[in-house]
């Protein structure tokens, strides 16, 4: 396969079918149910028709998760307890198999595919089946300068679109994202902030388990991101600032999904950036993202809001990797399937309220 | 197998193992994860821990979701714009496999048993697989009297009971609570109404779907039933005066859950004041309950509150069946997962933020 590049896969990314997503409704309507009673879930698929194009949508299955894993500079700042060296040691532990997004691909019948977008130490050697595309060794400090160069940004979004495409290639029907990176709350609050017009404090949580004192320099830290950016700055200039090399991958990805006609669930906060990144660049990729839920950090809330997008799950996670997204996968399924097998009141022989009978 | 009774069920519930519950808390801190960033997952592990007595828990697998349905007199109120047959059509429709439960329990790969606890008019003969437990043909009307008498009220919990062992026995390991009644919303609300001490306009609902003018006269008829009850009437009275036979077996299939040390997943409002009426009933049911979903009805989120659980599905779903808690199923067992199946992070070579080397 020819590595597709970031600006041809944006360039090809179709509207979704809007009919699809009609016929959706009314078949939802001549189901067995009273209209409208399975809420959410019938959105779902309608967006999954829509997508598809057509209705019933079919089940979105196999799954792959992508994990694209990066580091900060800015986390010279002491924006986070945990030691940078944690980005790579989580890295091997996804490929062995052991963290939370392999327990939860597993139960969601998904393939893990773990990416090195970025990460600054060395990782363990016996990190098997890890997808090597590092662009550079972690972010610059995005408190004192450009996290990285336009150059470097496009190529981590070249390697989300190819990651993306070698998904569908080799069969995924469902993107799921996902992220590691010790101190991506940071750039990512910085990029909400910066995407949605929000104030840093409103965006701005406590990643994985900060105090006061800690989150309070967090936001003077996203500030002083946010003064060095010039007024103007495109989606790729936000990326090249604020961004973080697998939050630009993640972007790619979901453009590169897009692309594909798959629909990508946007996993926690990290994602949620990257999806504002991604339908900055191409406005039509919002069709085919699926919020998987709505994490404790408060950015994840901006940022889905400003999306238009309702999480499906919402069980106060903060973990990243793609964890809540990758629970989220059941309902989506689920959602297909009840466009699917579901009988009608007509086949089943159950009286509508509305039928005149009644 | 003998047919257990309620009260042998409810007097031998045990209270659930708190000390497996500490142990997977501190397990959870021990897993390569920042502390508590799996949010309400982690509550979950913990309760199945509790339930199972032992850390990690076996996976709650297989799966039988039982779906109690019934009919009530208070029809003739016109609380609902659905005629009283439409619950035997979707009984046939339950036991053909068409429904909303049926494709969610595929999904979630568990078992469908439908009992008639009390449905008023004639099921279709091809409806395979029924359990016959018809205890009366509907309640009587709850405006104007009881709805059924003690004898009746203790004959339907039996039913639950029965229904739970009968699962139990043939190897179920979560129990899912689901039910069929047209009308069911209204004894529900007047249920969490008496049992929350809670307004009528602020647990009555819209149920499947009605407008302002029938809403304000379905508060009417829940405040009709309830200036009937007689101050002091313990739950088994309650549900006499105000409740369904749908309801009176659900809370028999938890109190019998819970004797089997089962954890059940209690779907909707009805579920919901299911629950209140099994907890009053034997409070130690409480530890063994996990809460489905969130109904968009009003009574649902009253009746969580008041039993202190919080919902792993927020769909604004409001279909019943056992549609909610079927969802939840695969949150649940993923929680079980996680504590059975993640490195630690001695195990996995990471660092903790808390470990000195950091």
């Amino acid at each position: 396969m020819v590595p597709a590049s970031f600006r041809d896969a944006a360039a090809s990314v179709l509207k979704v079918d809007f009919a699809s997503a009609s016929a959706a409704a009314q078949h939802h309507d001549r189901l067995t149910k009273p209209r409208g009673s399975l809420g959410r879930l019938e959105e779902t698929g309608a967006r999954l028709c829509a997508i598809a194009r057509t209705c019933p949508p079919p089940v979105p299955e196999p799954v792959t998760v992508a994990v694209f894993a990066g580091d900060h500079g800015v986390v010279a700042e002491r924006v986070t307890p945990w030691p940078q060296e944690v980005t790579a040691q989580m890295v091997a532990n996804f490929c062995a198999g052991g963290a939370a997004v392999n327990v939860l691909a597993r139960h969601a019948n998904a393939q893990v595919v773990v990416v090195d977008v970025g990460v600054a130490t060395d990782i363990p050697a016996e990190a098997r089946g890890l997808v090597h595309r590092k662009v550079r060794r972690g972010t610059r400090n995005i408190a004192v300068e450009a996290a990285m160069t336009h150059h470097e940004a496009v190529a981590a979004l070249d390697v989300g679109v190819e990651v993306a495409n070698l998904a569908a290639d080799r069969g995924a029907r469902l993107l799921v994202s996902g992220d590691m990176g010790i101190g991506n709350t940071t750039p990512s609050a910085a990029l909400i902030a910066a995407l949605t017009s929000s104030s840093p404090t409103s965006v701005t949580g406590r990643g994985t388990g900060i105090d006061d004192v800690m989150l309070a320099h967090k936001v003077a830290v996203v500030e002083k991101a946010l003064a060095r950016v010039r007024p103007g700055a495109g989606p790729i200039g936000l990326l090249c600032e604020l961004g973080g090399l697998e939050i630009a991958a993640l972007a790619g990805f979901m453009v590169g999904g897009a692309a594909e006609h798959l629909p990508v669930v946007v996993d926690g906060v990290i994602a949620a950036a990257a999806a504002l990144v991604a339908t900055e660049l191409a406005p039509d990729v919002i069709g085919y993202l699926i919020a998987g839920h709505r994490s404790s950090e408060p950015g994840s809330s901006t940022a889905l809001k400003h999306l238009g997008l309702a999480p499906v799950v919402d069980l106060d996670l903060r973990l990243g990797e793609g964890s809540g997204a990758l629970l989220a996968v059941h309902a989506v399924q689920a959602a297909a399937k009840i466009l699917r097998e579901m009988s009608t009141f007509d086949s089943a022989g159950v009286t509508d309220k509305a039928d005149p009978r009644s």
